[in-house]
């Protein structure tokens, strides 16, 4: 796909810098050699990276989940930055450019590609993520090659910051994309973490009539209504451990108060038309389904338990469907519309992020914060983003 | 269904007056006798009635199109008003609420009203309109039964003016509902009138990226954008009467100019997603297939010339699809959550009542003014409303 | 809605007879009375009536599931008769016309109605279904009185059988229209039972390439593909019971196994696209979750296991979506197509129909017959039909 | 995309033999060099090509409409063959295997193409279409090199000559998959020529209820029924050259009889779910609006006359809508499946090919047959295929 392993001229190779993670908060600098780019690549110096939860689980096991690690690798997927080299057959981009990178390579060639499915292509070699082998190498180096068919062009105006929240807010967009939802719809949105706000903002952007997040945290969901992601607040007692029947007790309790909470205009609303669940956490999933009116819909959004106890009746037999959500294809340019947008009701993407460190050396620190809720100053710690590459020397 | 033509008890009805079509500009006052509301029925005092289209040229020619009146006529079908009497087997309603009419009554017994498509229903009777015989009366009358299935109850603070806004705004959201855009689409209406306002404002409202609105009044796009219901304007060349060749050739200057017209922050977007066409004229339908992207769409929703000439390959071949709007299904209660709504960017849906008459006997003032596009004060005409019943006494 | 308990004359009233539940396993046979039909009614002597999952269980025990018997109930809901009188108000009807019944009645007011899926209507009454109280009472009379507008007519050709079968199959259309099956899918069934049998019907009526169905008796899977239900078999090691580790190895060995099966022309065609689960058992929704390709769907039709334990995120991350299907709205004129045709390929659905009884004194005899998967014969149990009322002077 | 015209080392060609056009009915059979596969590129001897409408324009007129032939170029676009060589990164192929050829190359970097839309890709390069310049050469040619991944392997029991029908029935699958028919619609095909009979076919594979197909000649609607492509057959007298008057009438007459010809089981099906118009004829079209059902749908199949007066209206008021089907996306493994299929009631696809001609120098003979609707015994021309390359020495 791209060059930077397939040296032809070995004299043509520069010498970038590279966060690499060797195991379990070993996180090393190192030189690597970059070729020049592909025929159909850019070569693109990373500006900014947003830190996601999966980079964290790698950074603190050298794995994720159960994929694990089977040779050092970089972190970051969340990424943008500017264009310093244009491979011989790209048209569209010069040196210079501001970029977002769509760091999933899908094979192009199975049924779900050539449909437009490409996120499920299980050919799919996703930056940062150990599932292919080799790893396809995340973005926290100097430098990066990649498939111009992969990289979207940032107006002037969007910030490489905004640039690099198109990637968590793909996901939402997917989300969004897989409801099509009714115009008017009320939605709730469990979990006000960097998704959840993004998957909030989609709905309500989206022409949803009332969006209600619910998550542990008040703050969290103070901080949502605030910056306009979300219209109404509740705050749930979700708490992972419970049994399943103190589980389902506390979700019928929520679905209630949260059928209370969704009065509008002096009409009582009833039940929710979807829910975003983007916790993973159980109890959070229990309460969608109850929450749920007849014909509606629940997104699976949050990765959590793997294997949950449901009461999948509640939902079979009121035709509450639940859909996956993985990852996103072909939400970019819908992304880049969404972000270059602004107005007084408008949700403020920018800030989202919260916390900001400069160069590849940082990230060590950055991972740290990232893996706080709340920063020593109790601020909420939503999306802390690495920023690289400024001075003109790494260029 | 209703049971103002099937009096039980004679002496139970009282009188009430009502505005007669009799023939071409021949409005009358008349009395009527009116039963007490049917068991699934509520009796409304009719208090705010837009002016539709459809009824002043029922007003000006006793007919509208192929439709010839065959008996006198009450006109008018987008209305509100407020419950004076509740049918025995009525629940959820009460003397004193307000209350929006949705005024076509289906069968409710063929394929298309199981399937919810009862906008279709080949045994619809509507209100004011002289398809059905005998006619399915209008609501330009002190009072009218209504069965309490077909009427919404409104907020508190939502406007009876608002409330007959619902009806025309149904035909927008019908047109949303068939689109089903993607988030972020750029949609292209064709005519600035009350219909291709609401359109444009549903659009907007359901998430489209970029709305741009043309017509061949400069003053009317301008109101759009200064309302909110668009985010563009485009004036266009639109005529009857060209030749099919001037037309086309017109048609694909106008489908070039909002390409041009069509850019945002430095991309170029091309094409557009989709087309509302608002106005009927051949010259707008052909320059929206031209416009129009691949695998676009274009929403059929002016009534006007029956039989055009098309460039109908250049629809098939790009896979652009022609969709036929028809009155509006199931649209209430998402009709009541958008006028509920406001907001700095929002549209301003108060600002399409333009004209406002008060009483029956204003009736015929009110037609010579809504068959303008602008007053002798040279303001705009969108929609008149014709105010009545507000004295206590009418009650 | 039916004037069955709404007498007006008393004198008008005539008395049938009708099988009455008053506990479990407590079939009575009694007088009842019944009124002419109302305007907009048919009266339909009862000739065919199916025994369903539900109607066993309330005979067996009062009760179904969490639903339980407040007052003597008439059982049988899969019915089909003949017209013996004709409400006022009843066009297109006449006395001697063969119907099927749709028992469900839903409320026709609520937004579930009004957009076409009153299955899932909060109000709706159901025959032999002890939900809604008073109950409404099931087909297990002489004669019942039914809304013309939920009475279908059928050809002179389709058998009183057939017309009783177009309950179930309206359940597997339902579960087809909820598919959308692309054409030449791969599809597995779980269960084949009556339900499971018409639901492979239905996929390969509907364009389904292969479709599998699967049972733990061999006998059930052969009668399957021997009469064209499905075109190929697998008989699984279901088994209630099991740990939550237990059964998720055998969903595992199971969805490989069928992935072996599902090979056709020389090609390996993978995972399945659909599964439609009719069981109810978790082991077999679990299965389902692995056996399904990415981007592939579940329908969940079988009713069992309220509360599951199921590995979600099996679904989830490869946007594997679960949907449900209760009943069926706007399926008995599909159904009707379906059950006239005939082919030597084609599903003969007359072959359903295993046991047949006489009377309704033969109820319990019937009931007991239902209860078994195979009768003292070793012949499979499928489909119990009690034909009712045939000699002239029950008309 | 491929090496054919990339020759990096020239020693490596080898010379084939194509048949190649240099003006109206000017087939040259020329010497060219082919260079071994890309690396990701198949090299296969073409067996069998079809000829389409469309290869016929260009050999009578050397342009297709408005795309004239700027260079030489091979026709041929519905073809089969079997692999002769294997570029060096390619899976899952060798030599020996059976392809169909999916001939157009999309840019796969477009939105549609990400989004599975390919066959509208503006920058798609399609094999003996003069749209793109160089034009992409055709397949009547010995061997051609083309990407793996748009060759689909056949099964063993499937002929050549149905591995090049696939391009065709790929349209009837398009049409198929964007009609999304309910199971037992009934569905009217307009023109038994080869594309007509496949789509008639398609529709009663996908479940359609009853399929009628309408023709000119008596002949092609009879065959169609014979072997199963249709279940009932309708002459029209479709006429170019009318005025708009006569057509229309001529419309609405064939609409009433096709209501007639509608019934079945004793119940009047009434007017058609969805008109798949394979004539491009405008009578067509406008009767296919006329003869459509309130909420059907009509799909754009045929091409013929560029710009037609329609009864635009008559489709809108009623939510008819107009669905244009170009090419195909992702048709090849339905294909396969459909093909491979074989039953008594099931559309005989081998006898499509009526007519076979052996060897690239009789491409001329093949294209005069090709020409004409009867050959000189007076049978049916539907599709003539050119075999060639038959011979080892070919490979």
């Amino acid at each position: 796909m791209t060059t930077e392993n397939k040296p032809d001229v070995a004299s043509d190779a520069r010498t970038i810098r590279a966060s690499v993670l060797h195991g379990a908060k070993d996180l090393r600098i190192e030189d690597r050699s970059l070729f020049p780019p592909g025929a159909r690549d850019l070569q693109v110096a990373v500006r900014a990276t947003g830190l996601c939860g999966s980079d964290l689980h790698y950074y603190r096991h050298y794995r994720n989940g159960d994929i694990i690690c089977r040779e050092p690798m970089s972190l970051g997927h969340e990424s943008a930055g500017v264009v310093v080299d244009v491979g011989s057959d790209v048209k569209d981009f010069k040196v210079g450019d501001k970029v977002a990178l769509e760091v999933g390579l899908p094979c192009e060639q199975c049924e779900r590609c050539k449909e437009g499915r490409y996120n499920i292509c299980k050919e799919m070699k996703f930056r940062s993520s150990a599932k292919a082998f080799p790893h396809a190498q995340g973005t926290l180096q100097d430098r990066i090659n990649h498939p111009a068919a992969w990289c979207h062009k940032l107006p002037e105006e969007v910030s490489l910051d905004l640039g690099a929240l198109l990637e968590p807010l793909g996901v939402a967009i997917q989300a969004s994309k897989r409801a099509q939802l009714a115009t008017g719809s009320t939605v709730l949105v469990f979990g006000a973490g960097a998704v959840g706000l993004l998957v909030a903002a989609m709905a309500k952007i989206s022409g949803a009539g009332t969006v209600v997040i619910a998550d542990i945290d008040e703050g969290r969901v103070k901080f949502a209504v605030d910056n306009k992601f979300a219209d109404r607040s509740f705050t749930v007692p979700m708490k992972r451990g419970n049994t399943t029947e103190e589980n389902l007790a506390i979700a019928q309790e929520i679905a209630t108060e949260i059928g209370k909470t969704s009065k509008q205009s002096g009409q009582e609303i009833g039940q929710v038309d979807a829910v975003f669940e983007c916790t993973g956490v159980p109890s959070c999933l229990q309460a969608a389904i109850y929450a749920t009116r007849p014909g509606g819909q629940i997104l699976l959004i949050g990765m959590g338990t793997p294997i949950q106890t449901l009461p999948i009746s509640a939902a079979a037999l009121r035709e509450v469907d639940l859909k996956g959500v993985f990852r996103y294809a072909n939400t970019y340019p819908t992304g880049i519309q969404v972000v270059s947008k602004k107005g007084p009701d408008y949700p403020d993407f920018s800030k989202l992020v919260t916390h900001r460190y400069k160069g590849l050396d940082a990230a060590e620190e950055a991972f740290e914060m990232a893996a706080k809720t709340k920063d020593d100053k109790g601020n909420l710690v939503i999306k802390v983003v690495l920023e690289t590459g400024e001075d003109k020397a790494s260029l």
